[in-house]
């Protein structure tokens, strides 16, 4: 069975109340449910990780070390966190990087990942389906 | 049955030879052949398109409007064709946009898609299976 | 009677349906009507062309060299294409560029033209009447 | 009898002596006398008003506010004034930009209008046809 | 009694009928009223001076010199007028620099003040209160 | 009575010993003390939150999301947190933001805030009596 | 005799009290005085004009066309003023561009002349001194 | 015998009559002509090809995989086009990079090349010597 | 005896095992033991402290204000934390900042440091010997 | 008698030849001569040095620590040698930066001057003239 | 005979040594051996100059003023040396500016030529047979 | 015993002198004295070499290839210099760069070394103590 880390950023832990236009009425709790639905089809187990501080999901990240692989929605953290980027290339586990928004339609900040490049790939626009299929390419490798 | 269009830009005619260290050694056919396997089991149907010409993909898309979904993996004119912008806007059907390789950790200029603002989702990454998570997403809609 | 040429780019064949909030109803043909019975008025003859194809505006443009006058609405190739600004430069007859919405009321990246500086004048935001209003310049030198 | 409004800007009161390779040897009172007789055939009644001072142009567009269009050349303020630009935004009035030069093919500092993206249309490169080819945009509006 | 000047820039003589969403429903004439009502309370006495004219209001900082302190709304001049900046460091007088809307929620270029660096603070977003704010903190100096 | 939040930012708990020729003498204490008497004479009830870590002060927006205001001086985070900017936009209360220190007038980067876009205003540069006058305009609301 | 004509911008009323350290004590009637004294000796009649306007200056170099030459110190205009830039190609009369302080020693925004390119030349930092030297160099042509 | 292929992008058909102070009175025949003559000296066989679409220009470069060598003049396309890059990238045959005019020498954008970092070399400025000089170096590899 | 406080940021955990192409096999344990034998014989006391955390370092350096010196190697928060910068400035004790690699010779975004203009030097490049040397220069001073 | 050391920079012993459009007929010695003529009426006496080496200008500079004055024009070195920069701060003789042609109005890249921030004042455009008006300047301290 | 001197910049007397894989295993010797023989051939006569000093390139440049041409590599000083460029404006012999590595495929600094826009033409990319096109070339004329 | 050069660039022969508020009382003699006294404890033998020209420097850096180590402090060539850059490539001789100063603490333009990414390490903020510590280095390799 594969082992999977599903690390979520700042603000995460407001799904469902924040901003529902942009991020939908499902709440954290809900998306999880969705992932492990998913995981049981594919043989996978997930592992949960929220923190709003930079350092915790530096740590979080460096705590997923052994895992089979890592799905990562950094939220606004993505935009400028060089810790979390370097917590990345310190681990040998492939890390997905997720968004539910499409990151390319909002403020122009947001289109920028400093994570991107020592992700093995980027997942972006496709709400809470985003991270299910961040499942299917960790299984499929 | 869902009515797929998958459209490749320039030099996606010289996957297997081209920069195989990038892309792979799998021919542009055999990962036709990939998404028809898994078309055929999300029970959609799939047409491809490939063209080394601008215009050709701008035409492309207008002939995809009344399709149910677009995956487009334009290539390099992802990275300044607004024409190609232009005419995904111009239809209805939604547009996935998708790229074989990490594109954010290549060239700077690579990292650019002015694309993937009008587009509703992006996936990058993963090789051929780009193609197949994208073909997941849209049946997922 | 003077020759005139009205060359249309990119995704004005699908006027009418083509984001309609923008660009209006009416379809390229009840627009190349419009200029047409204008053009009995004022004495000229139209002749109208459009591509989806940067080269194909490149020899619609060096098609027009005999021409009295060219009326170009380059579309998305507006803002890059150095292509069609050389064919501009490279043939006698007067240019000029024409756009049926305010393009700098817009995207920011909109608001460039790379073929202004070798058209003789610019007309930009009046719908259908930016064609018309081209063709009375032309009539007028 | 629609009301038009003409407003110039900075150094317009020297046409005819100023640069005459670039804006052409006709004073402001000959373009005035030519807007004169088209807008007769048209049917409609200019006033005309010119200022050096940017103050004095705000107010000019201020008082224009009843009118049922303004034909603005803001000549060097069209480049910095956003003071010009919020007048322009405080009235119903449509607004088009007119330029006598192609602002596109001078220094690159002219190819800038802060004042375009609020005014309806631009015209730009046509000498004194340029206000006559504004002229009819507002009367076909 | 303080000696309060209040100054206020280009258009916001139109307030009431200028963009009312940004703006607010209220003139000039009301927005003065309740600074003097607030003036009232403080034991302040203020002064009003409005122009559309940068170097009117130059004047008008100068003139301010043997104030207690100025309140100033420069309006579209807080973006770009060094003259404005250079009047308020050539009087003693403490200047607040004010704004109605919240200027760093705007346009891009409405972020920027040239202004600020040489004022005491600045106050922006809280619509007519920004103004009985400043007073405020005047009086508090 | 109103519910109000204060939430400070880093090395605001060194206030007193702080760089004093910017920052003052007094004490991050002395502060809530005059922010409590003031607040006493308005009728509000103020919390106080200070932290060094841009993850606390997300979790103590999110916590003040049932307040009726927030009084937010971000310090350093100010510049680039978009942690913080988005728990401000995933709270409905309404969130100013002070500065002591007129944060203008000093290094460029200090120039920018990312927080000011989502804050309902700004104030900056009145030491100590910044967070009072925030009061009363949260007070006036 | 030569009629020279001096042209002072925004803020020069105020030398001699306007920031000391920067301008020197010198009234601008003193600095008139001085150059009068040297023009004297050169056999040179000089007019002076000051406004806080842009237009006002404008519209002082329109009135200097016949001139045999101006000395302009534009002051803030310096850095932004397309107007009086286009007033001084408007004219044939050689203007020199003057500053009292070393405007490359200052903030950066003052380093960049907008006049420069089209004035015959420039002399900057030599206090009152600067003009004396421009009246030498204009008596010298 | 050598096998070389010389490609010409946009508008270099027009050779002779566009712009023949930049380009020269030679049409693209004559200089097709002259390469031969020095090819016969050298030893190799020259294919020409030209094409105004930049789709066209990648199909031509994809078509010259098996040569010895491609000259290539992309003209316009030179500044821009991603694509041609990638082509040339996707084939083992050494490419190398010419043009007529000194392309440092004109308008800024024309100084810099999108495919000068993937050809092996760059001859720049010496007319239709550009393309003879490439022949050399391509028969002394 | 000399108290010095060394201080490090993100990562710095991991060393030994974190890219260790970059960073060597050292584990941070074998690096303090390193410096502590270095200081015994310098005649210095180490503490050290590392933290993933950007508040966790802000505080640490407020920890450290009595202390005679710290040497700070703060990882990837170096490159955009504010907060330090702003702690090193509001204590009194004089800060080294030190780095393992040459961090000029990699990513451009590493050859930028936010703290280096507040600390009284830099030292970077010499992998463990980097802290070696910077207790030499805090013993020297 | 003042003591005056004119310096001048790499290829102004080319002047007479060098783009006499730019520069004149006249030969540096023709200038020299001018210039003793002149400092013979103003009490001064001056000696001349020109070389081609930045490090030649550094170290004249270096030997003019004694002076009263010195006229620097470093002509092609103006525009980036921070070493003739730093020789000009490490004297404490003044220094003025003079030009013959007017740098503002050449090619970019020449209207920015890396040593005026360190003189005491700059003179562009004159011809020979640059050079007496800067020893009028320096007579007159 | 045609008279040409080739002249080589800094660290071009390292050749052989110097970075081999960038740079090659030829002496400059053995390189301007090979020009010789090549100029036998052509009817050439060459004269060689190498020096690190950038006034000592210049002073080698204006020394060429009476050759045929002059063939210059100048190697680090082509990407800021204004002094060299003004040299190569300031002579009548034609200058061709050659590089033996292809400039544009290594770091981005060196993409840039501030030579090249005054030399008649550019040849890069082709190691030492770079010199023997230019001869060609210059030949050629 | 280690062989060592220390290079020291243009107005360092002023230290002093020079600026001594940034660059302390020391001549550059005194400096040596120290070094030579730290390099007899350390076993090292060290020559030094000081020239105002860049490419003495770079001639000074070539003759430096067989040494144990190179301390280099480039004074204002750091800024610019390639060719000191290309010099340090150029030899296999490990190169340490040092600044006495803080040079990110002052101009902004100090900040960048072009030197940095191709020595070992940098030291800078140091004083005299800069080049001490970067001798420990070099022994401690």
């Amino acid at each position: 069975m594969k082992k999977i880390i599903v690390i979520n950023g700042p603000n995460m832990n407001m799904l469902g109340t924040r901003e529902p236009g942009i991020y939908g009425k499902l709440s954290l709790e809900d998306i999880e449910g969705l992932i492990n639905r998913e995981a049981a089809i594919l043989g996978a187990a997930c592992t949960f990780f929220q923190s709003n501080s930079e350092g915790g999901i530096v740590t979080g990240i460096q705590n997923a070390a052994g895992a089979d692989g890592v799905i990562l929605n950094a939220a606004a953290y993505t935009h400028y966190s060089i810790a979390i980027r370097d917590a990345i290339s310190a681990i040998a586990a492939p890390v997905i990087e997720v968004h539910m928004s499409n990151i390319y339609a909002r403020e122009s900040f947001r289109a920028k990942s400093v994570l991107a490049p020592v992700c093995i790939g980027t997942i972006s626009g496709f709400g809470a389906d985003s991270y299910v299929l961040a499942l299917h390419a960790l299984c499929r490798i």
